[in-house]
């Protein structure tokens, strides 16, 4: 079992690598269609909503729009999703659209993620470094009992991934140097942009998070510090006991 | 058992509220005063330190310095209580102060704290609403076993209490009404700068903050919403079950 002394503290991107939110989505989305009669595959909506995550981060990251939170972020994309469908939104009270756009906050872990962040927990200090603002993160973990020392991410640095301010921005808020850090992610893009800002970094393998069919992040893309095939493996490969 | 559906989340106070700095912050400096081989009573160093704590914040809230992170302000004014009392600093290795300095990060809680604290939590969202910086924070409740569903406070919004900023920035944080969001502190002072921006408030009496001879803070100044012994008998009243 390795050492890795000189790490001491995991952030943690969570869509995708701590829970499984295309299953978390459409489950909410389900009763949402039905209720409307509208039949769309919960699935390809769930997807067809995330597709507009990235490009309306990339306002803010660009500059072009100040920093909102991703509730906010999420409410607007559903919006978008629901109009390429033709759904006429002004037929949706809005309490009913910001309880669906609550379902980001009610995903379930993967079955291993618990387990082992309970582990890493006893040897690092662990928390999220995604993109999810604050009152999202502590309503998903009470949730889900994801045990985080602290609620890091998007909201505290008051900018999206992968800007580097995130990632040095975070290191420097822990009082750490870069190399103490350790990002744990499923996605190649966000290790890579970690690892330029001198962070160590762990790829855990999510080979279903987009589906059956998906095609991305399923191997590593450079010699990461670091890959697991779960949570758990990635307690054992930094020297956590069960 | 009152019930009070409309609070979410409980704010907490840390330094005298939940942890106990002055015996804490003593017991670290007593062995560095014996190897320096000086004569001072530890608890009046102890003292002398805090009473550096609101004139630093000070400059920062009045605008004349940039917000820095409370670590610092401990630090610098370790050296100014250092000076007070004769003391060269420049016999001392910085690695020694900083070792001192993160005695702030070791503080034991009041004994009814970390009980007190479980309850509540399945109720409601707990977070230290603290000047304390995140990373003094998240060594306290690692150390401590402090229960924090996340890690609120001075640095996430980049001012110091009691500025209505801190309050008013936390609650639109966490997503609420003002009314929504209790601040829990055992100073009268925080109480009374979070009632003003409309949150609730609990007064928890703790009489020896300050050592045997305390005279602040030892009754109510105004009716708060709650009142209570320690933070068990804090979760009794919001009707949290043992």
């Amino acid at each position: 079992m390795a050492d890795h002394p000189e790490i001491k503290a995991l952030v943690f991107d969570v869509f995708g690598t701590v829970v499984d939110w295309r299953n978390g989505v459409a489950r909410d989305v389900g009763p949402f269609l039905s209720r409307h009669a509208l039949a769309i595959d919960p699935f390809e909506f769930a997807d067809a909503w995330r597709r507009e995550y990235t490009p309306a981060m990339e306002e803010i990251r660009s500059g072009r729009r100040p920093f909102v939170r991703l509730d906010v972020l999420h409410k607007e994309n559903l919006a978008k999703a629901m109009a390429a469908y033709g759904i006429d939104l002004s037929s949706i009270p809005d309490d009913e659209l910001d309880e669906l756009n609550h379902a980001w906050h009610r995903l379930d872990p993967w079955p291993d993620s618990v387990e082992g962040l309970l582990r890493l927990k006893r040897r690092f200090m662990i928390a999220p470094l995604s993109n999810g603002n604050i009152r999202l993160m502590v309503d998903m973990a009470k949730r889900a009992a994801l045990p985080w020392d602290a609620i890091l991410g998007a909201e505290v640095v008051r900018a999206y991934k992968p800007s580097p301010q995130v990632y040095t921005d975070t290191v420097e808020i822990l009082g750490l140097k870069p190399a103490e850090v350790c990002m744990v992610a499923a996605h190649n893009g966000d290790l890579a942009a970690a690892r330029q800002c001198g962070l160590k970094t762990a790829f855990v393998i999510r080979p279903t998070e987009h589906g059956p069919a998906q095609q991305s992040d399923l191997h590593p893309t450079q010699a990461w510090d670091f890959v697991a095939s779960d949570m758990n493996d990635l307690a054992t490969k930094l020297g956590c006991p069960t």
